[in-house]
């Protein structure tokens, strides 16, 4: 049986050390907060709020929300993120995208200060991420899988690490922060030929291609860590899955993360720590 | 023997390309124009210079240069570069670097519009290259390697292609590039565990590490493509050579550009092709 590497034991960790970061800010007068961007009710954008929220609370991060109606005009939504940008007492901005579609959403993503852009959403954010430097952050999602592989410290440098997914949400940011620790890095996708025999090759396995269950034993060896960041929706079994068959490559890798369970739950306690790096920056 | 992979040949063929669009472009009433700020006299600024100032007067390219003594203020340089900026008249605009230590390489660098940014220096252009946006321009190297690629019909699709380095004037951009091309693109570097083995397996090996001569027979498959963007000076033998052991290799793949006479040649035929692109962009 492959060794489970559970999210909740790397979340607690970095809550932890927002903690006492927060302390130290507070001492220093400066409150972290978040501001939170909402169109409408969205099941998923709530859900994720309540996290948000939840994390925000724990860790002494003040949030305020601007929530707007499904038939907010462009420009009053504009004009509160321009006012949230100006805001000194507003260290970062999460703006739940997709916005509706008459939205210009590129305009928008654009106009967050990068030093704000705590979801790394915004072009700088991604310049930053791609030349190394402190421009905004990266996206939480590739972020938590670095955190998570730093948590069970598991080595990187050097090792064939293998990301299947080219998204600029997770493939290419997660590829850019695994390089940058010294691991050599194959960046696969739909297109590439025979993914089963390059994937089975890699120490480290990142799926990241938003397909249920793709990635069966074909894929894997003994020695391979996997890390699933795929959320999707099993309709046979009416259930929450990874991009990885969990039940088949379980007992066929060293450690896997599991779908629910795994980088989910981390990615809260990142966008929070990018909130409480944020205020940090400004010392 | 391998088939060699002249420059020459695929920056005539971007030449025509960009003597084509000029015409269109003048027809317009549009004279596509490229300012060069150069700071002192260095033989390698001098060489690149002639070179791209030759290009340019092919391909009717009007240019216009900033040259400056060793000794002038940052402030100077800053105020001619948003002039520059500011002028409708041109349309790309060529820093030599590195500039004089005590210059702010990052802001000069980060001063120049995007879409004025043909040598693809700035962040925003950089992070066009990773998000596969038309924000500025990709760094003429990175490029270059690309051109040749498909001036010789090498298909890139699906193939899998080894990188080696990681810079961002070529190794960082040129992997996203020919991911933008569906291939399956593997970063390596100084740090890689057991670079040949990784090398060998590769149906397109590029090599831009700067060590000359590095790369030997065991890097290399006899059905691999070889495309050298090294430029290093041999002190031995007193000539320039590329990161390619070429005697030891050539006859064992099964194509390879040449150093010199291969990427090197290809590179200000892309400059000035990025500033007739920028003409094109503004009608």
């Amino acid at each position: 049986m492959a060794e489970l590497l559970k999210g909740k034991a790397v979340a607690e960790a970095i809550n932890q050390r927002s903690i006492d970061t927060v302390s130290m800010l507070k001492e220093n007068g400066i409150q972290p907060s978040l501001a939170i961007f909402r169109v409408g009710n969205k099941e998923d954008d709530l859900s994720y709020e309540r996290g948000a929220l939840k994390r925000c609370g724990e860790v002494g991060v003040e949030t305020i929300q601007y929530i707007f109606d499904e038939d907010v005009s462009e420009e009053t939504f504009y004009q509160k993120l321009e006012e949230a940008n100006r805001n000194d007492t507003i260290h970062g901005i999460l703006i739940f995208r997709p916005l509706p579609k008459r939205f210009d959403d590129e305009k928008l993503r654009n106009s967050i200060c990068p030093e704000k852009d705590v979801d790394g959403c915004s072009d700088l954010s991604l310049a930053g991420v791609f030349t190394d430097k402190e421009l905004g952050f990266a996206p939480c999602t590739a972020q938590s899988v670095v955190e998570m592989l730093d948590h069970y410290q598991i080595d990187l440098k050097g090792k064939n690490v293998v990301v299947i997914g080219r998204s600029l949400v997770i493939g290419k940011p997660v590829s850019m922060l695994l390089l940058k620790r010294n691991a050599t890095v194959t960046i696969c996708h739909s297109r590439s030929t025979d993914l089963p025999a390059i994937a089975s090759k890699a120490d480290i396995l990142v799926c990241a291609i938003g397909k249920a269950e793709m990635i069966d034993h074909s894929y894997v060896n003994p020695n391979q860590i996997i890390i699933d960041v795929g959320i999707n929706w099993n309709e046979e079994k009416q259930k929450l899955c990874g991009d990885v068959n969990f039940e088949d490559v379980e007992t066929k890798v060293k450690a896997i993360s599991p779908v629910p369970g795994g980088i989910g739950s981390i990615t809260t306690a990142v966008l929070v720590s990018h909130v409480v790096e944020a205020a940090h920056r400004k010392i």
